[in-house]
């Protein structure tokens, strides 16, 4: 392991929260640590950056969004992460007066990458949990020899559109149910208000 | 503080990953640690347990899902976690074989707790790493003062259905932009493969 890239080793809690060792966490982490370096601003402490991640579901490597989470204090919890279901390796962060910025994993490091016994492991069904420490540790040491330049491509995405929701602290009770909504997710039927699952809508 | 509750104070690092102290992410925080508990299970490591939270965006509270991640290892990251925009402060929490629970803050708790001079604050626009700290502290103690059952409603939820999606590790590349895209999220145009903001279609 270079010790150069040493700072881009996630914290020990790093990997309580995400639940196991992998790879990808690592590799979240790192972009996200790049993101903020690029952009010029602070983890985020309150709700300022959004990551709109590319990534979907039923796919491998999603792991990178927890890493990202955890770099850039940019929390699902927060709303500050969302994802645009497309599958694909690639991360947009935006903060208010700032140019976007795009990070994406390079394909033949991916393809490299995709050679190491871990993934034999992952792809019979073994769980990261399940996989021999040192298995797991030599692709994340690997990945942190590597330049950033060998991982990922950047750009700037001056183009890119993104509008925070606007927010009220309104507060209703569902007339069926008789639960908390939030009032811009009220809806109406028979002429009183309801939550969505006791409206019948989709949405 | 209620030495009985303490069990249910996050670990520090949680709140550093979630960037500020508020009451929010710790009342995640206590309902999933008590899911998993009523559900019977340990902190998932790996990708069993499934989170489906009722909240939605633009509204305050959102937070708890940080709180839920951090107790329960169900993670955006590995798309352990979704929202369902319902803006509604409750969870499902489905773990394979076992019947689905679901916790949802009562109305009651909610108008008590909204009385607190946080909440002043957040009305009025300030962020939650700029309110004084002793008026976070003293709403987030209250909570903590409080038995279980005088925050949330809990209920088993034997029709609840969920379906992990399959998942599948194959990788292409879009004609168009060269970058990689996980195979379920390949289109088709023009006769070749291309990720879905190359198509041009919505999904």
């Amino acid at each position: 392991m270079s010790d150069t890239n040493m700072p881009y080793v996630p914290p020990a809690w790093a990997f309580e929260f995400h639940g196991h060792r992998c790879p990808f966490m690592p590799l979240g982490y790192r972009m996200g640590l790049l993101a903020l370096e690029k952009l010029g601003v602070a983890r985020e402490k309150d709700h300022a950056l959004h990551v709109i991640c590319e990534l979907g579901e039923g796919h491998p490597q999603t792991c990178m969004m927890d890493g990202i989470q955890v770099a850039t204090g940019a929390t699902f919890g927060k709303t500050l992460m969302e994802k645009t279901f497309w599958g694909k390796l690639a991360a947009t962060f935006w903060y208010p007066g700032k140019t976007p910025v795009r990070y994406v994993l390079k394909p033949d490091f991916l393809d490299r990458f995709g050679a190491f016994e871990f993934f034999q492991y992952r792809k019979q069904g073994v769980e990261p949990s399940a996989i021999p420490e040192a298995v797991t540790q030599e692709v994340i040491d690997w990945t942190l020899s590597l330049p950033d330049d060998a991982i990922y491509s950047v750009s700037e995405r001056p183009d890119f559109q993104y509008q925070p929701p606007k927010g009220s602290f309104n507060r209703s009770i569902c007339s069926v149910c008789g639960e908390s909504v939030f009032e811009r997710y009220v809806r109406m039927k028979d002429g009183k208000p309801v939550c969505i699952p006791c409206s019948g809508y989709k949405a």
